[in-house]
């Protein structure tokens, strides 16, 4: 293998001037859902790009900008890497130690809102490429694609990649995240569950009522609400919309087998998260492994009624909302599940439930026998000194379908993401040695796809 | 009858410094559930009846302080009068035309919280009593009892009725409110439904977590609160708790005809309140009226769990909760259906649902054909120039059960209410015209009474 002492030697002498960087980047705020700082952040990242030698397009799309670079390389190879410069919006403020758009380090980590998700992968990839340009050309082509509709389910992305295919031409993706497990063992994660993210809401009179009044003969938009949940999933956690499960495919021999291969998480989430129990009547084993991943799923992440605050108040609500996403598998489909949610209310009487879309992705997965895969298992061995787990499926969701489909790709993923991470939480932080060794990583695939 | 030309005449002579008194007491801000000004006010009132020769005594309880006063008068008849000083929560303020503690004249209304609910029923009654003063002693003995805590469930009342019943021995009671309908009448409501006012809430979880890792595996709290509900009331309105209907007792042949003789409120409903249809397939008429009172139910005042802003977030919370409130008819016991709540909610393995109690009241009613009321109904007649309306039992709820039940009293109601007056929102309001009816009407039920 190649020598990467004078590669390591670089990143590890530049670090502090590459995390003033990831600093600045994550300084300006860039919330996809509520619309803040986006342009501003485009440009920023454009900037930073065309400081090494990128040619630099800003494609304006029905949302957020799209930046895309190219820098040739000395290969005929070309690897296309996906990031996205927008962050999650930074709520609950109160529970930030410092706050969230200014990032701050201690104990041997970064904090900051999107210090982990995405930008510190951006930067730290920036990084690897200063320390290749530093030795002379690049060994292969580099394209970026970044994007700032990731935290708001990337709608507009699917539709620029099907209308630039030739643009993002390439021999391989490497994916906006990554990162190691609680044993510090760096995870390839080779799919992501598809999602459909919607707003059930129904407003059924004029104006909020004394109860008193109009409880017993005025419709009750939350109790229609909650009535028309229950139809959709019962306590045996079993998905009711007819056809939902109508596409669903079963992991493979392959699939288990990688699967038993990596260690048991149930103890891990206990203990990070609280967590009672299991659904399902699962203990922990593979069996828990493969229905965390390979099963789709449907969760309440929020319903809101009426009166929220302290004690009592007598009111009928007008209105009644939950949001609600649904985690699909291969070879489930975003928008057939919303026509059958649709037809499954009003079959059951609730055609006054307004179903918003606020998102969706088809899922899509990798093979794990791919030799791109393989290069970047094995580039990872030297850096981590442990070699990578490989994942067939996540239980995340992004939008890397059209990568896989439409660009013919294979998608990899590495980064800097740990447990303790802590994206789309108060407190998000990355650990710095992880960035170090990210960037080390990132620097190997990019030299050995060049070969 | 007896002529009340010089009562009446003085009550419209003075008016101006009764309302002038108003001002003073609605300018004392005594906010219940913010536990602002509540000993200020007390004392307040307390010097207002000691002006008028009153005796007075401030009982302090657990909450905010109790005034009882009494002045002895002609006959061996007693009037108990219930009020209260506390009002509701000003908020919002930015709704509030002129500030809501600053009370202010314009377009013979006079604006403020609580100058109806309930500060201008108690100066009101005042004014008359000044009325009768100026004749002489008073025609019969008035009791006032006027709590601080009706706007948080006068959760110390009934403890101190029932500790000093004999303080409190009267021979009919006044209650605080009443008002007239839409169209003027005056209404004479006979009864309250009782309450129980819950918060189901849950928390499963240490933290929220990421929807795309726990969905599949973890529990979700929100998820349990819809099944949980579900348990509670189906689409068909029918409340599912075991023997929730046990002892409603059905409206009687005389509560029907009083409910006939009612107008029929359906439409005002819809135009005012934007009501698209009435639940179990009503359509207005004597049936609605009944169903809207004479019914108990199950309301979902208000639902609260994980992500509730704008667009999406992908997150399966840690806990939800719901404001749950059962108006209760006679004879349903809010205590009873308490304790059956927690057992239906644990037979259906829902124990990990935590009941916190809000409050509660019985359900009480007073005789329709009770000579007290009869009293009431035609002292009315010559005041408002239209006979009462008399309601067997209306859908609000409050504290009347000790009144009825402990101190075995007829209670009828009488004020300054109308369609518009705002109680518990902004812009709280009292017609004048409607102000001085009621002292008028007052003045002489504490004259029929001492004959």
């Amino acid at each position: 293998m190649t020598d990467y002492t004078r590669i390591d030697s670089y990143l590890e002498a530049n670090l502090d001037r590459s995390l003033a960087e990831l600093g600045q980047l994550v300084a300006q705020p860039s919330i996809s859902a509520q619309k803040i700082g986006l342009h501003e952040c485009a440009a920023l990242v454009g900037k930073m790009l065309k400081a090494r030698g990128f040619s630099v397009q800003i494609h304006p799309t029905a949302g957020s900008p799209i930046v895309f670079a190219e820098r040739k390389g000395k290969s005929d190879q070309t690897l296309l890497i996906y990031n996205h410069y927008d962050v999650q919006p930074p709520e609950p403020l109160e529970l930030w130690e410092t706050p969230p758009f200014e990032p701050s380090i201690r104990d041997g980590k970064m904090y900051g809102r999107g210090v982990s998700d995405d930008k510190g992968h951006l930067v730290s990839r920036l990084h690897a490429i200063d320390a290749l340009l530093a030795e002379g050309e690049l060994p292969c082509t580099v394209k970026f694609i970044i994007e700032g509709e990731e935290e708001t389910a990337s709608v507009n992305l699917a539709k620029f990649v099907n209308e630039h295919t030739d643009l993002l031409q390439a021999d391989a993706c490497l994916w906006e995240f990554g990162g190691v497990d609680h044993t510090d063992t760096p995870q390839e994660y080779l799919g992501l569950r598809g999602i459909l993210y919607v707003e059930l809401s129904l407003e059924l009179l004029g104006t909020d009522v004394h109860s008193g009044l109009g409880g017993s003969i005025f419709p009750n938009a939350a109790w229609r609400l909650v009535w028309a949940l229950n139809t959709l999933k019962g306590p045996d956690e079993r998905i009711l919309v007819p056809g939902f499960y109508d596409e669903v495919q079963l992991p493979s021999a392959r699939d288990r087998e990688l699967m038993e291969a990596l260690p048991d998480p149930s103890d891990d989430y206990k203990s990070r998260y609280g967590v009672p129990y299991f659904t399902k009547g699962l203990a922990g084993g593979t069996d828990l492994k493969i229905e965390e991943v390979f099963t789709p799923t449907c969760t309440i992440c929020g319903l809101t009624a009426g009166y929220q605050g302290p004690g009592s108040k007598t009111v009928l609500p007008k209105r009644a909302s939950a949001k609600v996403d649904f985690r699909l598998v291969p070879n489930q489909n975003p928008e057939k599940i919303l026509s059958s949610l649709r037809a499954h209310l009003d079959t059951h009487g609730f055609s006054d439930i307004q179903i918003e879309n606020l998102g969706g992705d088809f899922p899509a997965r990798t093979d794990p026998d791919h030799p791109f895969i393989k290069l970047v298992v094995d580039t990872a061995k030297e850096v981590y000194d442990k070699p990578m787990a490989v994942i067939p499926i996540t239980g995340g969701s992004g939008p890397n379908h059209p990568f896989i489909h439409v660009l013919g790709l294979p998608v990899a993923t590495g980064g800097m993401g740990y447990p303790d991470t802590r994206t789309h939480a108060p407190n998000e932080n990355i650990r710095i040695d992880l960035y170090l060794q990210h960037a080390r990583h990132v620097a190997r695939i990019i030299a050995e796809l060049g070969k």
